[in-house]
């Protein structure tokens, strides 16, 4: 047995998130989880049902430039970076394989991961065309970027994130260590990026949404870090849609897992 | 009655093109067109039908992100930039309206257009991700860009394009003015531009294919000369896909229409 790492992008619009639901595999049932049809696609390899281990869940219409996942395989017979054409040539064509390799036994994508890393894209000041407003929130206005970098040092260290945790998070602890975050622009994009050891349900989305609404109010940063520091949900500003959100990139402890 | 002129964009990946195709209005019709769409959101503003014309048709699956189109209204009670909300408040999230404005009576988005503008969108070098691949055309090497242009100088100004036509075109003339025609980096994408006085079918897609067919092959500009001159279609190299396509603007004799 050997145990692969995938290197995973997928466009979220049409799915109900990465997990696989319960009851997926009831053809009458409509959710369709990255994680299901990934294993459908592994199961067709190996004439036999394999399981698939994200770093993470990401929701129902999220994106992901570089989601991982692993299995575990008794197919020996190919170069591991061979599951990429493989896997592709099964898949649809809004899931994309993007690297395969071997990796320890014993390797965890969920467990190993050191630091995920999101990004938020926005298009500003005017109206987004619909190939843009797939993957981006249109913002009629470009808020003060110094302002809302002055919020995110806010973040940085071992942060309380009660404020930004989704109304359905059932997390034990809702300390994170965020190690980065900041807003930036590149291209025609406002792009908000922020890499944490893990991450609360809806934290990016909440945390992005409580800073655009406080910067549009200039809300000055000191009574921001009291508002965080409040663990009061109800201060936090709205949580934003989904189609704005990727899953950017996952390191481990290890180059490679390996 | 006042003429009415709509710039709009749209995700082309759901249509089957700009163009309304006959016995659409048969509900068990699959065919969805961008202009039967947005005809029957006028319908519904007007409560009787209204006739909608393109500056031209887009194949399926072409997007927009400048076409413009015109119709006759009699709803003289609003100011003509209200249509913009009122028609995105009844279309699908695949088309947006961008602009309205009153132009002369006479106005026609087609035979008043003076110049179209088409892009088409490229991913050199990697795999294209799944957000990216809706819109582009991934290509694994990133090809001569100085190459590519010096075909492109070969164009400008008034051409015999029949090399290039689709086989089912159906112009009298094939012969085009060409305004400007170039190959460029923006952001992480490669770009070909190209604006001429009209298009034949298929004929940017030819072009692009055309010109990477024979770039890959290093074929010296004054060779592709004698080719685009033969008029030989056989000569051509492959049509591109319509995913990775743009028509990006119009322009009219006198600015807006008006």
């Amino acid at each position: 047995m050997r145990t692969i790492k995938l290197l995973i992008a997928y466009d979220g619009t049409d799915f109900c998130g990465w997990q696989r639901q319960a009851g997926q595999d009831i053809p009458s049932q409509k959710a369709r989880s990255v994680q299901a049809v990934i294993e459908a696609a592994l199961e067709q390899m190996h004439t036999r049902p394999v399981a698939l281990a994200g770093s993470g869940r990401t929701d129902s219409g999220v994106h992901a430039a570089g989601q991982v996942a692993h299995f575990h395989t008794d197919i020996d017979s190919i170069p591991p970076d061979r599951f990429v054409p493989a896997l592709n040539g099964l898949l649809p064509q809004d899931i994309r394989i993007l690297d395969a390799a071997a990796v320890r036994p014993d390797f965890h994508a969920r467990f190993d991961a050191r630091m995920r890393t999101y990004r938020y894209h926005f298009i500003c000041g005017r109206r987004a065309l619909p190939h843009e407003s797939r993957y981006a929130l249109q913002l009629w206005q470009m808020p003060s970027i110094d302002l809302l970098n002055a919020y995110c040092r806010l973040l940085v260290g071992e942060r309380d994130c009660s404020i930004f945790a989704g109304a359905g998070d059932a997390s034990l602890s809702r300390s994170r260590y965020i190690f980065h975050a900041a807003f930036f622009v590149e291209g025609n994009r406002l792009i908000f990026e922020i890499s944490a050891n893990a991450f609360l349900w809806k934290m990016v989305r909440s945390i992005a949404g409580t800073f655009l609404h406080y910067g549009e109010r200039n809300t000055p940063p000191e009574r921001l870090r009291d508002i965080i520091a409040s663990g009061d949900r109800s201060l936090a500003g709205p949580t934003l849609p989904p189609q704005g959100l990727f899953l950017w990139k996952v390191d481990y402890y290890v180059a490679n897992g390996q």
